[in-house]
């Protein structure tokens, strides 16, 4: 339970507030390489930690990343003309490069270096992994590019989606590191999900359904452990990664691919959820991608040409009454990401931490918000928070069977950490 | 005219305002029966008061009441399976039973008693005349079952349908009480619709648009007389009933069915219409059952599947200007209910008292809004209001002829009160 | 740019606003004649200055303009019976006349004289040009009837649209004035509308993308001239008239009809743009007026039946990447008056003049509000604004060709006042 200002504390990214700040101090996912996915293409709308921004991408691939309205007026640049290496203004011709630098300003005498002085706010967009990534904190401060497995290996390895939740970012990342709701909401996914289904893992995550937590803070953020009974006394552990503030990765089934989140605040109640799935050391299989297009697994269906998903509130998220009255589907709601989404929705778009209750199961929960606290509270004396590092983001998530009296941590040391060429730790 | 603060008196009944204590004094409304058809049905969200709560009906009948949210972490038990006794969020399988008390929580160890100290917050939901109602204020100050005559007769007798109206619940009930507009805005249902056509009782009512009225108070609320000249120096009354808060009914014509309505506040700017027909000594016809269903006589079309109008302001009412020209419908609005309902709404969601003009013809309203502030002063001082004892709602609306010289108090104080078997007071 | 203090004292227009005073005092463009297109035809809600109004047009052609809502319960007269020189609220009768005053209240005794002591606000509604406008300051204070010259010719020879546009006044009025944008935004037109196109002023308002403006005051607000390069040191003139507050003209092009713009605010985040289009010489021709109804020119192609623009927001104004990327169309969107809307509703309802970076060619915006800040003070002192006299009003825009030393307020001192029979100057 957070007091009404804690809660305002974690949940608040505007420029100038304390958990804005931080988010500003991390490389984080803008677009899909998809949204530009040629020189010279229209640019796209963007709008992360409050921030109204315009993306394009120039004649010669640079990716540019902007405040969205003109200089001169204020006209949205969503309507510019990309053309010759600059963003051109429809409404007077102001041109604008990919740094945000005004090069032409058809209307003024050429030699008064007018344009020179009129510059936008801008922030550098890097392609990575497929994904367009942008760091929007003090420029001195810029930290290495993001070194995420996902976006390491081959393109032939991994795959990622977004989509709209409407929600704070805080209440979809705590989904993402409770590993204990899994046997309930997600339990018909681990039957019938083509990327879940039939392993033995899954099989003790049903049979187990009251999880022992161990939490154990990492260099980036935490170990979520969940320890569920398997045979002759064995546990069989799943270890969730956090890495501050928003990097959450699943532990993986069987041989599928490993898988996880970010989640990026649009404003203070929506939030991109960004969705990864990559194998470290295979590609992943056609009708692997296919199903995941197609908004299987933590994917989501979405409405055609958007990143909006075709369950809503609206629609009561498609609730189907006969597969939950049968026991099919423990929500009623098709998919793991929906089944996430809708309930993080019912809950309010930022739900009130004044009044809740939390449990043992809870734990990763609670050590992330008070990791992030401590962050919050040495940034104050101008330290940097933790996951900025790219040894941080070297991580993986695993899934082992282990004997009583063994200890997670020191048994999946090595299976925690990301490295090339290494088989996953998978049950 | 009311001053600002007197508006806002009247009109707000969140948890905590004056007016809002008054209406948690009563057994309310909360569901037509049909809702909740089944043990084991599907939970329905339901909003009184400004209390977001959710209703359901166990595998034993019993009805709860609830509020919304799961007390772990705030999710909308509306996703909630329906099972053994209990309501289960699907998120982390925790179970509540009719009474909102936590009957298990599985991830937690039983023993600990955790469960047993999780209660959410509810309130006793009964079934009587096939409406679910409700009681929100403090179980010590709980009054008696509810009884009136619509609900106390057999269930061929009596009919009942709601809908949401876009407005405060005080102009929709000043509107119920305001026996002079029928002649104007309902006139082409006196001549048109099956339910209220060819009576000599509205015949009087479309020759004299002036009637003169006479409000006295009842032990519940008020008798809102409403003389109309007849032949030979009588008189054509029509004695409304008012039982404060917002109980109505409307006099009855011929051999018709009395009627009448709740009105209950979802929130300050929207309510529950609520409308009822009976007859106390017969069946309702099949014709009749079959046109208030289609949303004749005060009912109206709904939806399918949904107690929605409709005709909205959206769709400007489905407004008929040349029926409103050739002067058929004096609104060129169709039904009795959606009149009343887009008039009400046109005024804005709360209407602005303190600038209205109120006439003789008003004095029923004027009288009803005197009452409400004394029973608010009168609770102040520990007392409770009016309209809670079985009494005060054993009433029934008459209507009459008499000479010149009777006083209605006397000639229809029996036809005033519900009795088994008497027959209404009807012209 | 202006402080946040300037920006909203040029914005606000509602009632006590300095800017709602100075509205005030102005005859408005409120309807089209269209709208009220019968005696006893149905009546038309309008919003003007945020005010909310009630228009109808009696049994003898009066035209009626009054507050929205009836004096007894508030209900909108939009519900209104017209009838025998009167609107009648359906909800009890009450009928006014078109000045507003109460002339039968059917329940109320006759001989109390209730009626007469109840009048709604109103304003004067007349006719003229096929508009119909109206005058809502204080009537000692009103001036003369409209005299702009599209309303002063033969209708054969004027016509005149309206649309709504999301945003404040005031961002549309200085995209009127802004005499630069025609050769970026509307480069298309001036090649293929059939009311714009290939014409010896359009080809140099293409050649030359840098005019240089030049801009005097006028008796009613500004002659805004631009300058641009013509053969042989000659220059191409184009002097655009600005009339306080919100009157604008284009110059005209080859043989084309005049055109020009009012607007006027619905709300602060609204405001209907009014297009009007004449000769002052000769009639429309067929072709040029069923183009004007088709939304070519300076006109929209709205929603059936109504006055909203068919490309939205939502649709995103049908943008044609296509057509822009080919050069075709610069913004992608079709058509002068959609170029306009959809680059001014993407500054936002009301752009932040604090973050702006005004040019040289901005110099008619800087004069114009500068010419309404000095007519605010000059109010507070008990002087009347300018553009309220018919001698302000009787202007004409003008393009013309001048050689390098010549004056464009003397050359044009003609050509810029409306005279009747007077060809019109253009290039």
């Amino acid at each position: 339970m957070l007091t009404k200002e804690q809660n305002a504390l974690l949940t608040q990214t505007e420029p100038g507030t304390p958990m804005g700040d931080m988010f500003r101090s991390y490389w984080l996912p803008a677009l899909l390489g998809e949204e530009l996915p040629e020189n010279d293409c229209p640019p796209v709308r963007v709008q992360i930690l409050s921030e109204h921004l315009i993306a394009f991408r120039d004649s010669e691939g640079n990716y540019g990343l902007l405040n969205e309205f003109c200089a001169h007026r204020g006209v949205s640049l969503w309507f510019g003309r990309n053309e010759h290496c600059g963003l051109r203004c429809p409404y007077h011709g102001w041109k604008y490069d990919h740094t945000g630098q005004c090069v032409e300003i058809p209307s003024e005498p050429k030699d008064t270096g007018f344009a020179d002085r009129i510059k936008l706010k801008s922030y550098p967009l890097i392609e990575r992994g497929g994904i367009l990534w942008t760091y929007m904190g003090p420029p001195d401060q810029q930290p290495p590019y993001p070194e995420w497995e996902f976006i390491m290996v081959e393109p032939e390895q991994t795959f990622a989606s977004k989509r709209l939740q409407g929600t704070n970012w805080l209440q979809a990342m705590e989904g993402g590191i409770d590993s204990s709701h899994v046997s309930w909401l997600h339990g018909d996914a681990l039957h019938h999900d083509p990327l879940f289904k039939n392993t033995k893992g899954g099989e003790y995550n049903l049979k187990d359904k009251a999880p022992v937590f161990d939490v154990i803070e990492s260099p980036g953020g935490l170990y979520v452990g969940a320890r569920r009974k398997a045979e002759e006394g064995n546990y069989y552990w799943r270890i969730t990664q956090y890495v501050v503030p928003s990097f959450t990765m699943i532990p993986p089934r069987g041989d599928y691919t490993l898988h996880g989140h970010f989640w990026v605040p649009i404003d203070d109640t929506h939030c991109w959820a960004w969705s990864y799935d990559y194998h470290p050391t295979r590609k992943i299989k056609p009708e692997e991608r296919e199903a995941m297009k197609e908004g299987r697994g933590i994917h989501v269906k979405c409405k055609p040409g958007t990143y909006l998903p075709v369950a809503t509130k609206e629609n009561d998220y498609l609730i189907d009454r006969e597969k939950q009255k049968s026991g099919a589907i423990a929500s009623g709601v098709e998919g793991i990401g929906m089944q996430d989404a809708s309930l993080q929705e019912s809950m309010g778009a930022i739900v009130d931490r004044t009044d809740e209750h939390l449990v043992s199961s809870d734990k990763g929960i609670i050590m992330a918000r008070r990791m992030i606290f401590r962050a919050l509270e040495a940034m104050k004396e101008g330290e940097m928070p933790p996951g900025r590092k790219p040894e941080d983001q070297h991580v993986r998530s695993a899934a082992l069977l282990l004997s009583g009296d063994q200890n997670f941590e020191e048994a999946a040391a090595e299976a925690l950490r990301a490295k090339k060429g290494m088989e996953p730790a998978t049950v």
